[in-house]
């Protein structure tokens, strides 16, 4: 296999931009991820693969669960300010006010729409881990449209 | 948890489309997906969720190899006729001439690019089998843009 067809040809693959956290104790992780998708309509599952040495990835593998928050179109920068490692200071999460969803992990304030999972299997065999999580709870702010990878310029893949 | 906001949040998330095919022995697979995201680098994994009643599914459950078709933005029609049960007429696939890939399943000649995959984990939970899978082979025939459920009008999620 050409490591650069490969590259190519996995990049074809159409992705979203999502802001993933997760809490557990005094121990917030945050981070984009954009390997993401549904998995089921009944019961609702979403499946994700987490970067496995992220801080994300660090507290979910214990707190078992996450929130997903939807990036608008117009909100490339707050996928930007989550690629760096997570700054918890006073009510904000790297920069952005939140307020913890049912399940204690962090909704940003500014996520359009947000949904809340818990894992119900996980699989560690690559440098990502996947998640299978059932969606528990969702919650909508506004209409908005989501941010796409293609837009931004950037590649995660390949 | 109400219906109508879970619908319209889990519809949120961005998608490309693909024709997934698997063949074993005499029996060919064959459908639409787009519940689909490459899952590691090291190795190429991808993961996918898979209608567990399709075809495709039946197939690749025995099989144990698929293919991933990528469409590009001018092949909308191509992904309706693999909503429909999949018909293996002569050397063609509900209608499309293909060759077998390395691993036999079906690479559409259509498809601008195309990666083979081998399962090394399901999970069967839901309505659809999530399929964690390495990536073993890649095709690509010429450069194009993916087809993107957004620019279909359609939803396949929710």
């Amino acid at each position: 296999m050409d490591p650069n067809i490969k590259k190519k040809v996995l990049r074809q693959i159409t992705y979203g931009m999502y802001v993933m956290t997760a809490k557990e104790g005094d121990k917030v992780g945050a981070g984009t991820v954009n390997w993401l998708s549904q998995a089921s309509f009944t019961p609702p599952l979403i499946m994700a693969a987490v970067k496995a040495d992220s801080s994300v990835n660090e507290v979910l593998r214990t707190s078992g669960t996450f929130v997903v928050n939807v990036l608008s179109a117009s909100q490339k920068q707050i996928a930007e300010d989550f690629f760096r490692p997570t700054k918890v200071e006073g009510a904000k999460l790297s920069g952005h006010a939140f307020k913890p969803g049912t399940s204690g992990s962090p909704v940003l304030d500014e996520a359009y729409c947000a949904f809340e999972c818990k894992v119900t299997d996980m699989i560690a065999k690559g440098d990502h881990t996947v998640y299978v999580a059932e969606v528990t709870e969702v919650h909508q702010k506004r209409d908005d449209k989501p941010l796409e990878m293609w837009d931004t310029g950037w590649f995660y893949g390949g």
